[in-house]
């Protein structure tokens, strides 16, 4: 089965947003069995989302369309829906209650441009939009499903597990695709694929591999298609135990999940503490960690030691090591790694000092710089690195450094 | 002058990755004059590579092609690509001597499958890599321009910005495109496009108004198209003026820049500075200020207090305080605000503590309690929100909601 995917609006094609609902849309369908075969942007256009519909509608069986349903001008997706079926727009009684049940619970008034939300095209099932007043639109036409949906990525995502995965699942007698992701850490691709060429070769037709490198990272995903859920799974499970056995210690995870997540879990189970001291990441660690439900039993925060100052006063780095070696140095990472072990009584700390950029470089110490240390009560290891001239990126390297650096002192101690 | 964005790989199509490589370019083309008229994501297959190509010069001048590039065997672009022009491949030196230069920087062995990363078709002009192994290649066929870069975010954003942007401008006479956006915090879209409709509804055809909302707050982009750059800019400038004045004090900013860099122009313009307690946010504020070049300048840090020890050592938050209200409540948000004044010796303060779920609700609490202070030396606000159930969505709530805060309190002193 298989499906396409449309986002309506010029501010993803102007570059203003970033499509971030597409990928999330793609994981649940292959969850269940549908394979994206496409995923096209257009513009707030009424001609291009008519031949982007015919495009979609010619390769695929399900096309889910998001974005273009807010209230203003701009909006012109239900119009040409509407078009592209040949039927009038009609005001919908449940759709309209929604959006009253809405502006009364904020308490604010209802405009007439709120009220032009519950117009639908009349050949549509309206899917009600708990979290906002644009409402949702099942379409069953030519023996294919159209949805159409807010761009407002938590009203989407609302009516995709709560509407739109389930009747899919009723409507369709779907095939079966399973995944399964090895996360591995601190090799390359090139010497990982060299490394388990045999066994790739050797895959069945029905079961491919994929390499997605990332940050120092590099997932291997194995696919596989077929009518036989368990069978599947069994087969999958048989190679990615083959992959993992030749692989060896790179290997991280047997899921497809973040390299934090990998290390909150491992430290979990075995009752262990995390505490951070970040300089030039900012805070990003702290966020990577804190995002994961159930972090708070692993991770007890940290300081962002942005400036000098608070370096000294939350962590105890020195004067003299900040005045001696600077702020970015193998003495000052030790210190603010050993004084958030001290100070924030955890077993584990993770601590990061550099120049992020793109101003604060010298001669000596180039942007990009950056000293990582990971400390244990037993042991503390530092390590320099010197990343490119972006600040985005120096952050993103620098916090996945530091997590294959704590990464490494976990499982070697 | 148009163009068409395709981006290969079956990581998108699956979920696994989300494409920030199509916002980033179609930014750097719109930004020279080239719109964006389809972004297209389709899987490592040749047919459907062929079909893209086929759909996407059909309707625009310029082709970028992004991803399928690496080393390993799921990577079938460049072959696809020699096919569609119907040339074959050839092994080209500079492409040879780049991969060879940089597996001598970093001492590895160069393997056979990476040899294979300088072989391109025939017809193409190598760009080269500066940052990896697979060259980028341009095509210029059938009076066409198609580029094809590496997926990896960084080498392609290298060679858009050094080669593939530099020869667009020379080889096309490009129109010109203006887009001005006024940022707004604290009001609804709906309340916006009422009172500024009459300044909407007199805009001439060829500028257009665009609404973005997002996490209370809205954009509002207006789009110019024409030929005369000096004309298009004044007549944007107009009515970006008369918007501005009709809207009043939500106007944060007469930019497209992100909420907590208009918080930090605002600061560093008056010597102002900040620190921040973060507890369910665990980071992510901090995150958001110090991913801007400058931020040093206004930001000094702060605690990630993820644990209640943390909140009392770093913040000075009372026992007592934690044990009579709970780390989630009005007394324990404001004590953490002022804390980090003191502590932190900043001018301001922002402190956040909440349940950001999906564990650790109560029927007094539910998930998605959020208490949020903002402090100066003069005053303290405190606020409560109540968001849904979804973690994510709750840290990037609570995040925009105390930037919210903080431009209150900013603006109102």
């Amino acid at each position: 089965m298989l499906a396409e995917i449309i986002t309506i609006g010029d501010e993803i094609l102007i570059g203003q947003i970033v499509d971030t609902n597409s990928a999330w849309m793609a994981k649940q369908l292959n969850d269940v069995g549908i394979r994206v075969k496409q995923i096209s942007s257009v513009s707030d256009n009424r001609e291009h989302i008519l031949t982007a519909l015919n495009e979609a509608a010619s390769r695929a069986d399900i096309i889910l369309i998001t974005g273009g349903l807010g209230p203003t001008k701009d909006d012109i997706t239900k119009k040409t829906i509407a078009a592209y079926f040949n039927v009038g727009m009609v005001e919908n009684p449940e759709a309209l209650e929604n959006v009253q049940r809405i502006f009364a619970k904020y308490s604010r008034p209802m405009l007439d441009i709120n009220r032009l939300q519950a117009q639908v095209p009349a050949n549509c099932q309206v899917i009600v939009n708990k979290n906002g007043t644009a409402p949702g639109m099942w379409f069953n036409e030519g023996g294919k499903i159209y949805v159409s949906m807010p761009g407002v990525p938590f009203e989407m995502m609302y009516m995709m597990d709560e509407e739109v995965i389930p009747k899919l699942k009723t409507s369709f007698n779907l095939p079966v695709i399973i995944h399964k992701t090895i996360l591995t850490a601190g090799e390359g691709e090139s010497f990982l694929a060299e490394r388990i060429a045999d066994i790739e070769d050797a895959l069945p037709d029905h079961i491919k591999l994929a390499y997605l490198p990332k940050l120092g990272q590099v997932r291997l995903r194995l696919s596989a298609y077929g009518d036989n859920e368990q069978l599947l799974k069994n087969e999958v499970d048989h190679y990615a135990a083959k992959l993992i056995e030749r692989i060896g210690s790179p290997v991280v995870a047997d899921e497809d999940i973040a390299l934090e997540k990998a290390i909150l879990d491992y430290m979990a189970a075995r009752n262990l503490t995390l505490s951070v001291a970040e300089s030039c990441t900012g805070g990003y660690i702290s966020h990577l960690f804190t995002q994961h439900a159930g972090s708070s039993k692993v991770f007890f925060g940290g300081a962002v030691s942005y400036s000098n100052q608070l370096k000294e006063s939350l962590l105890g780095v020195k004067f003299s090591t900040l005045s001696k070696y600077g702020a970015v140095s193998e003495e000052t990472v030790v210190e603010m790694a050993e004084g958030a072990l001290t100070n924030f009584k955890s077993d584990y700390a993770i601590a990061v000092t550099g120049i992020a950029g793109p101003d604060g470089g010298t001669p000596d110490k180039p942007v990009g710089t950056v000293w990582i240390a990971a400390a244990s009560r037993q042991k503390t290891i530092a390590k320099k690195f010197i990343f490119g001239n972006k600040r985005q990126q120096n952050i993103e390297r620098s916090a996945a450094s530091a997590l294959t650096l704590l990464n490494t002192l976990l499982r070697d101690v």
